[in-house]
């Protein structure tokens, strides 16, 4: 079958301004500007955990599978460029989920000018599995890192937060955009997207740059689905249900101005709370403040 | 479990000059001259198809994950800068197996030269499946494609061939530092890594430069395992078997005397015939030419 599914991606893929060498030879090439490092992230998504496949189908699992690499490139602050698409096949309908999962990842690579370079397919007698690598640049800039934020710092977050799990985390839209309009604007002294919870990337974020923080309760922003939460507080399901795809980010007090007088930006941004010197990282809510536990998916 | 293990992977992989960020961020960054593409190939291999876990360990499955992406990179005639490495661990022994993972993939990448720049790990209910995407530069050069064999080229082997299974498709040495030798020594018109057999990846070759060949059955260099073979012929063994891991390069009569003047490529290298405008792959034996079927392994 891999013969076969090469092809039909050959066709389809020998266009792009990037591409040298395309799909159909041991690697691609893919063309480099001068001076750029070369961002990579990796991510691997199988059925049963990060979707269900007969829920969902194969396109919804394509478009996540490159949506989750879009948002780690979008939390650096840099521009996807080329995919690369490994999956093994379950045995008894692998051509027909093949192209599923194709027709997701090409979906949402043409929304962002991605090449779909290449990649590696196998069929076998266990669920699908789905592996993209997917390389970025920032166009001269520095990309963000976890490390950086300041004391001082205010948090930023875009969108809303928990109850990802009723539909957001197939459907979520990474937030290139977005950053790279951030980018124009201001200077970011560090970002995350969250992934695995608000809490847990909070204190990545935090940990790496040897800060601590305080957030407002009262700020984050709650999802619909957060707030219809019966099983327990709106607060706790924006904290620790993940898979928000969300940014994490921290600037300056007059840097986040900037931002705010932004019209699309005032929508999608929030101010949740300032970097701290103390390492804890804490959460205000009635006038007490307390611990934040690091909650969140740990895979 | 995937703090602890990303953790682990930080402290080994913070010294290689070529990672600008490593492991720990939303993506790593590594440095690219300028002037110079990026080689990006991805491979994923699962316990039960590409090797038997229970069997050969998960260092042995760790190596032959980055094995056979460094092979891709040697038939681009290319040289190894940065692996990626995801995968979805079984859940009852899955620190144990990442660790032994990691342990095959990082003793073969450091004989490289390769960092270790990121990753993705999860855990579930099924076996073992690794994907390495791999990062390569030419240094200045074209990469070599299949496509470019020209009538008259000389085509050459490295190794031997066949019977892979019995145990070099798990210990096989990628040819790296040989396709960096040739490339020193002549030009190469096209090449290809055999993964799935000596006559199915010619065909391939063959069909992406528009050409055709005759090899010479007596020429194929026959490995002591498909010599043995007690099932099928020695030669069909050699031509079909696949996971040789050897390169078929295609060089002008007049290039490929220089690299037999080379005393460790007249050790290596075969010249087993001819590139020829006729499209048609054809193998002579017994003074009777017949057509070469594209048999081998079709995943």
């Amino acid at each position: 079958m891999e013969l076969e599914f090469i092809r039909e991606l050959c066709q389809k893929s020998t266009s792009h301004p990037r591409v040298a060498v395309g799909i159909g030879d041991d690697a691609a090439e893919i063309t480099w500007p001068a001076g750029e490092g070369v961002l990579v992230c990796t991510d691997m998504i199988a059925d049963g955990t990060d979707f269900h496949l007969a829920e969902c189908g194969a396109e919804a699992a394509g478009r996540k599978a490159l949506a989750v690499n879009l948002s780690d490139i979008a939390a650096m602050g840099a521009t996807p460029v080329a995919a690369f698409v490994s999956m093994h096949l379950p045995r008894e309908n692998g051509a027909e989920v093949a192209r599923g999962v194709m027709q997701g990842v090409r979906g949402l690579a043409d929304e962002f000018g991605v090449a779909v370079a290449g990649g590696d397919t196998g069929v076998w007698d266990h669920p699908l599995v789905i592996n993209i690598a997917l390389l970025g640049e920032t166009k001269g800039a520095s990309a963000w890192q976890r490390k950086g934020a300041k004391p001082g710092d205010r948090i930023l977050v875009t969108g809303i937060f928990g109850g990802s799990i009723f539909g957001k985390h197939l459907n979520f839209q990474p937030r290139i955009n977005e950053a790279s309009l951030i980018r124009s604007l201001a200077e970011v002294h560090s970002a995350i997207d969250v992934s695995d919870g608000l809490s847990l990337d909070l204190h990545r974020l935090c940990e790496a740059s040897g800060v601590g923080a305080v957030i407002e309760a009262e700020a984050i922003p709650l999802s619909q689905e957060a707030r219809q939460s019966t099983d327990r507080e709106p607060l706790a399901a924006a904290l620790s249900d993940g898979e928000d795809f969300e940014l994490i980010m921290t600037v300056a007090p007059d840097e986040a101005e900037k931002l705010f007088a932004n019209s699309s930006l005032r929508e999608l941004l929030t101010d949740i709370g300032i970097v701290t010197e103390d390492r804890a990282v804490r959460i205000r809510q009635h006038e007490e403040i307390r611990d934040l536990p690091a909650t969140g998916y740990v895979h």
